[in-house]
């Protein structure tokens, strides 16, 4: 993820939707999780776990993406130092989300764009399968549509490149429920797509990851589980035809960026710890560090 | 985890507080997890990351755990059958939580044991490091005493055999966070254990975990990262001297129990799908079944 | 609607989801409500909106028919009389819905089965119609699994013939959301019903309104308004294939019953009323009464 | 209503307290419809629950009014278009209210000015008459105080027409209330009246609706229901002397406007449409278009 | 306060209301006491604000009162001892409220009947006075109408003593309100009482407290602050003519009960602390024990 | 306190977070007070039972400090004058919490920064000293936090005295429930502080009141309660040595500020009230005014 052009908190807020709001990736993370640990019938519709269960492993991903494009637009949005005196937040007064200055260390949290808190009211798992695919594939149109107005709020790269990249995958999970249902009801769902009709080749930064298949492509998080999502997941795509894969094992991650001290903030603080004192101890008992 | 004795959907709704309560697993991942992300500084300060890290990582398990136990307590509490006429929910009216009922399929939801959804609003993320550790100290703190007690509420022996194993491994993390402020602060935090006062082994269940060391191996949950928690997470243990060890990977698991259908709730429902349909699917495309 | 043979706190707590639930008749209601003021492009879409204005025609109705039913299971269930020493509530303090009886003078409020109050969080308003239709369709299917899970949890008939009729009624919501999207698309999604996969027919007390084609009849509420939701609602229903009917006007409602005065609530009080003033004014000017 | 001279995302959001607030139309319409619903002994004390029901038949229309005012105010604040590239919404990452662009299309929703949503616990409905009579007088007068100050706040002449207009069909209601509660204790209740003290006769679009009559002219919002409203609602109005007068049905409405397309949210989208097919679907079926 | 004869949870429960709910002492508390924090011009108007801060004096120990009801009917309640193995809490999953036996040590907290918590929402003061002065008329008399229906459900001699003395208290608090508005109005409000209609002398328990005079005696809460209260607490009280009276200072309290230890919750836990300890300390410093 | 340089409606919003916020003052004061309502076993452990009431004793006090500052800073911020016309609170359309303009008089309510309201949800009194000791210690690290980032935010003098001395009374209660872990466990816990590490010396206005010795001197509230406290407060401050010092009765208090009018608030109103009125009343009864 490339650094922010122009750090602000108001962008930060505006992506916080992306995070915690009703059709944020938290949403999804735990609505997935849910089904997925209650299921009942798991041997008799396994194709169906298995889809779900795939796609629950990505979300976690997601919100970490999500939080990480925040935390680099909040970081050196204050003044930088120790002195309180000068009042080095002196500008977050008029800052839409005072949360991220005040409950945290200029980092996100599981709350909205209008800072209201992420709540489990948010789950959907009804225990009908065709009713929580349906949900699914409703959540996952709704995510999307909300993803594309973040987009044009926010102009900053960081938080573009992080919702292109979402948009492609979450476009995936769409046509992943879309298939599910098809493959319970015969009804085809995926010509339903896309919704909002706009499509995602509208988003520049959407084609490199395109362009490596991340459309078409499903990993599964596991090496030997959710072996039968292919039963779902199989065919063409329905925009550009491309063939769909099953991928066994873990999306290729990029690596966590390393967030900046802000010390007027005292975050992290710790100012007078002895790093010898870590080398030491690790020394004695054969850390490598 | 064993089938219950007597499934109950009010031990159940009692149990929930453990997965949605204030001081449930849900607030320990979602609290870990955005420390995680949020950490600044965190070349400099390692060690405290790697920790966070390893026990983020288990919590997902955790919340895991405590849903299959309700599941399981869940599972058979109404008539089963498809005929809406003779009332199969009828004893439910009288039940404490009718969201097991009408909104899921007689299984978990991220809520407490009042039925409250679980609230972002329980993450802390200050951003200050000996803050958060000192809230991290006490947030399992308050955990063990919820358990404790809920413990004492359900005397089914699945809740008990669940509620003894996260005692056990949800007492590692109260010994581990006050390891991370000795380390930071010199002052013997360790010696204020256990909080509250009645000691784990005043749990039958949890013997035989402590048996196998589960109090006292703390896993990272990654082969490759978090190699530093072992720069805080080592010497003896606090309550019974045993030798404190890091186990780089994941903690084993035990599988996951399968729910039987509840066809009264149409729960999964389709019980009319051509499961031949799925074999042939599966051979045309080689996936293994 | 029938007198309830056994008036029933409980009964009436587990009604309430379906009018103050996340998928109850304030939600579905609001929704429709909103969506009709927030309708950009109406002129060009017209049959949409008049299909939408139509249903939040008639959700008005249904919220007083299941306040209706709770409001006569919550009758007489204390012990009537004007003396509060004996204690005429005692036996609630065992019931699960305190606000019946305290904030409340045993009658409905805007809540769930769990006492939680509604919220217009649950209203939906996108504002893309392809999105709004599909959360309609799927709004009214997670309303119609509520129903069917709260027809099996209370035999009461007065609660049955209540929750037939909304089943019969929301089904038709159900097919003419579906027929929305197919109108909008080309896509059959109408053959994804019934979801859950239970017929209405499987209800007993559905029949009668089947038998006078309530599944098959859509009500415009207005004698000139919305003239072009036939555009939508024609052809044949995708259960039974009976014929499709726009109906200009108001569905035929019932009575609506009379409540008893329950003194120990003090509820309406003004006992000491002098009804003969209201026929003198009455008489002085001329209203009949 | 006139079109707003300058719309602006943090007018509406202001307004949005007299749709949604703790003293808003939502509260109103609710309070009013749930009492009505709730009445014990309605044939006793008939008069009383016919001017409750009345008023309520009025709130309809104010949540609709409040609603356009808002949607008004709303249309074409971002930049018109389909290419989301230029950040069409870039200048609403600094907007009070996000959810008007996000989880809306540029439209109003059952929420307060702080983004709050309404929730069912805004409904007082307690069963004992003199208590809900009090209730409702305090509940207008409160809610007379925000019209009045959302006045202040926004100059916009559509949001004005709007709020005057509710000015003084509110101020009737504060009457009737209070004649109601004189009707039944012989306090003489109006003499409270302006609470707060500034006459409506201070806000100058509220005079061609008190030269209408609007201040005292109840509408039943029923030709034949609702006869005995005419028992409280008689004599002279306390501030001007006039003569109050009953009127059988309901208030002459003003056209609903039509609310512009805003492509850049995809709202409503449905671009492809073939208007065609509609009218030969009409022709067809012979309907009117 | 004398000692339940039957300590109760589902009891306990239901006064909560009382205590946390809309209509609870902590909504008067904290009404009153922000009104007197935020009235503007308390010079010119001195007489009102100082009845305001004189009856939020009392509040505190209104919230107090009912805290130890709760905590009187919690006590005992569950089998006492340390050995959790036979789950000495196990009636309690049965109970309507949990948090009492989880979130705390079988005490209060600042929630309602159904465990809602407490919310700063229910506070009102909106700055005009007379507003300001109809509202705590109402709540007064809203919180009348609980108190006399919690004392309807519960029978038990300590719940009903306190609910009594809250009865006279706060319908003295009523009368205060209606008499302000008097003095601000010229309206006679005090004939609107008692709302609702049932008088306190039908309470027995209240009889005692009304025979000292605590119906009609005004406490300050201070020697010096609130002379000017008189100005409005003054004549005769509207129900049995008695002469109202302002006392300077504090309302004379009962001793607060001593609470017996709940092991079993390791409540409050500390067994083996050294209480000689104490007493060294407190002799080498010459403290008094 | 002095008047503020420049009222501010978004330095007013940011000091809500004091008073209404998760570490705000409301939960410190009910906290605390709840814990002291439901303390079992206070006979045996009467210093620690002290010490929280006496620190109870004082956070009324700091509530309504905050609550000043806040209401200071928004006294002037609209344009003052009876006439509605000219939109005196136009400016405040752009203003990040609207309630202190709709909802109140421009003065405090019990929320957070974001305009959340205040709940009881953020009180723990969990029954197990040892926990709720460390509870405290942790709320009052996490409020000094809080403070702190404040102070940075808002440069007013008004907002920085008010904050400087809840600074210096807020770490000494970090000292106070450090002390009684430490007598209760043996364990140093005052060497864990500062939390955050940047001591208060960094904020200049806190010297005047350290000088004055207000970081040192525990006050009871009381003249004969609550002497025990002694046995915990004694001995030196763990930041600069001074003597700890038990003070019997209250802190002395700053008059509270008068608050100027607001008539475009109609705040208070009653503008055409007859003080003649009052002045005879009182002669009347010998009331001096």
């Amino acid at each position: 993820m490339p650094t922010p052009n122009n750090p602000s908190p108001n962008d930060a807020a505006a992506v916080q939707e992306l995070l915690g709001g009703k059709f944020g990736e938290m949403s999804t993370l735990m609505t997935y999780t849910f089904q997925s640990f209650n299921f009942r019938g798991r041997n008799r519709l396994r194709p169906f776990y298995d889809v779900i269960c795939s796609i629950a492993g990505e979300e976690y991903g997601h919100i970490e993406a999500v939080s990480y494009a925040i935390n680099l637009l909040l970081t050196g949005t204050t003044k930088r130092g120790f002195d309180p005196e000068p009042g080095p937040l002196k500008n977050i007064t008029d800052a839409r989300n005072t949360r991220h200055f005040i409950a945290s260390g200029q980092t996100a949290l599981p709350m909205d764009s209008m800072g209201d808190w992420w709540t489990g009211q948010h789950v959907f798992s009804g225990g009908n399968l065709k009713l929580d695919l349906l949900h699914n594939f409703f959540l996952e149109c709704g995510a999307r549509a909300n993803k594309m107005r973040v987009y044009e709020m926010v102009t900053d790269p960081t938080a573009r490149e992080m919702v292109s990249y979402l948009l492609v995958r979450g476009g995936l999970h769409v046509v992943a429920y879309a298939k599910a249902l098809e493959l319970l009801t015969g009804v085809n769902v995926t010509k339903l797509i896309p919704i909002p009709e706009l499509s995602n080749k509208a988003f520049p930064e959407t084609r490199k990851y395109e362009e490596n298949g991340l459309h078409r492509k499903l990993y599964t998080f596991s090496q030997d589980d959710y072996q039968q999502a292919g039963i779902i997941w199989n065919g063409s795509h329905p925009e550009d035809g491309s063939e769909l894969e099953v991928v066994f094992g873990a999306i290729e991650g990029a690596p966590a960026p390393d967030l900046e001290e802000e010390p007027q903030l005292n975050s992290p603080g710790a100012d007078d710890i002895d790093l010898e004192m870590f080398k030491d101890i690790a020394a004695k008992l054969g850390i490598k560090i």
